[in-house]
């Protein structure tokens, strides 16, 4: 007889592998380290979440805990662990963008760039090909990511990054001055990718500035 | 009984685990992050090429289309997905050069050298050793690589990229200003080892730019 | 019959492991290149250390010394081996903090963050998210580290390094000017972590330096 | 009966496999992109060498040459492959300084560092604990590497390496102005060693360089 799994746990399942694999990966490009960052990921009314303070490249498929879309929880790991800080903020982008998935960074590039955008002014990417890679995004078009300030504890930032996020209906992301940024997609590839190219245009932005390199300057490409 | 596979199943077998093999590795340079980049080979009258919009890491061997050199479908993967936009970019180096493998990147080094060059002036290269990995490069000679201009999508490079193929009869790539590389050669192997070396070109020139270094100012070398 | 290790060899095999794996990560991280740098953990009463003048990334288990707290050797490798001229200053942070794990990294990030520190003064950091993987970091607070300068031998320093321990009672580590950094925590997980939230934090101040970006210039959070 | 190997063999068969591991790890390090770059390991009176102008992270243990010491080549593959064009500066190695092991890199960091250095003076390092990986190297001390200008063709140094290698009896390399650096030492963990020491030496100066720090300006250390 062979043994066969439900379709719930089997996705069940995959889901934590994934976002195990993920925050491994997310370790190697300098977005997770010292226990920060991570990868939320829904499924239907289900949330996976990682637990608060653990280093993210060892986490264990056991270790996540899931929620509903109100933050209740419905499952949590046997060890003693807390589930992360970040989860009304997580909760914040499937309320009100139905994301698929929502990824925290800790990224060095998104911090360097955003230290250059004044207060109330927003992070803007134009006349790059990586800005197709952001939902909407075009290379004579102009994206747009909101910049807000940081707050001493991590849960005070939810009022607001959900009013970023109802400001900024094009954006993909909210980028948290001196801190990191929160990056969501209809499903967890979008969040990533669109993560991938954030990065890239931060950085591009950063060394161009470091470089006294204009990329407008010698451009002649007409729209 | 053994059982043998046709050498051209072998061969298909190959060109395919190849292509996924280098397209996850140019992730890892930074090259193919955000399902950008991505590389095509011709074994005689076939070409293989990658399909749009994926994450080029996570590649499979039965993603791939193969096409042939005037862009028609010969076969294409099971799954839903469509030809790279690159294809008429690709097909314009197999064209002109009998080029073996031709590929594509994003490379922000290349980018950032790139926004130093004037409208219609090519990105120049002498006096590194690494020179000599270019196709007709030489340490006391220069090697310059034609930039374009970019265009909103990616297919209506096609014209301006086959001008400066034909422009440009000496270089290995075309610049894409703001926007990546395309870089080929007699096969695969000289198209990866050409990137590498323009990569480590353009990532010098930046730097140098950006510390004020002037490698030329102490060079008593005589050719 | 089931073969039973005692939990001492059981502990000691882990611990073992550990090192070496965690020896390997630093060496990728650029902390602990040409045989520099490794970690140090302690069980009870028993103290893991490297041995001298070895390539990091390649320790076996079995090149390790046990010392106690004293630094008396209680096992030594089979093999001709010296143990690590870090030993004084790893048992100064087992006596003073009673560290669980201390760790010793040459990071350049590091070595160019306390260049720019003037003689008597610390390292600091302050309104960066990452402060907060430090112990006792807060983000409107400032987490400071000693900079102490170094010596013609690494055992030289123990005198100063131990000042620098007592003076600073909040700090996690001890910065050796033009050497690198020793820090602790109270297992190998937060010795760890923190040395990450400080190589961070250090990157992002010298390339904050480099690039001519304050992040406070912008920033009007409100403690 | 147990088939045993020669002790010949299994010393030829363990330095293939450590060559080759060696060249992919130098390539991962960016010192070996391009096809350039390489080590050479001396046993007794054979030297074993890489072939000229192959991928260096896809080296197989029978695409070595073995030559002695006058550079007569003992054996060669069964592939169509050339001798290194390295090879005439990997012998003056081994002939002035008995090295056991050569190694050449394109390393940027080198590279940029050279840019720095005048004519007719030498690449110097000092008050940076990593100087004390290099062969004689002291805290205190200064210790330096000679700088050669570069000529059209590899083999064409010769003349003008040997003549650094006479002059300069402490150096354990030999930069090579805008190609890349020949490092040596009595074994291949001290030739890798000692590359990884003078890498990270450079890259502390170019760094330093570009973002206008001093370490020697807030260095109080006495010696």
């Amino acid at each position: 007889m062979t043994h066969r799994l439900h379709p719930d746990a089997l996705r069940d399942a995959a889901i934590r592998a994934e976002i195990c694999a993920l925050c491994s990966h997310f370790y190697k490009l300098g977005w997770a380290s010292g226990t920060g960052g991570g990868i939320s990921i829904r499924s239907g009314e289900t949330i996976w979440m990682a637990p608060s303070g653990v280093e993210k490249e060892k986490l264990a498929p056991a270790d996540l805990f899931t929620v509903d879309r109100d933050g209740q929880v419905l499952t949590h790991p046997a060890s003693d662990l807390s589930l992360t800080a970040c989860a009304p903020l997580f909760l914040a982008a499937y309320r009100h963008r139905d994301a698929g998935a929502v990824l925290h960074s800790h990224s060095l590039e998104v911090i360097l760039a955003a230290a250059l955008v004044p207060p109330g002014e927003s992070l803007d990417f134009t006349r790059l090909e990586m800005v197709k890679g952001l939902e909407g995004g075009a290379y004579f078009g102009t994206s747009t990511l909101p910049v807000i300030d940081n707050t001493a504890l991590e849960h005070q930032l939810e009022e607001r990054l959900e009013q970023a996020i109802l400001d900024h209906a094009q954006a993909s992301a909210v980028v948290v001055r001196n801190h990191g940024i929160y990056v969501w997609g209809r499903d967890v590839t979008q969040a990533k990718t669109q993560a991938e190219c954030i990065d890239w245009l931060c950085s591009a932005k950063v060394r161009m500035h470091a470089a006294g390199i204009d990329h407008l300057r010698h451009d002649r490409s007409i729209p």
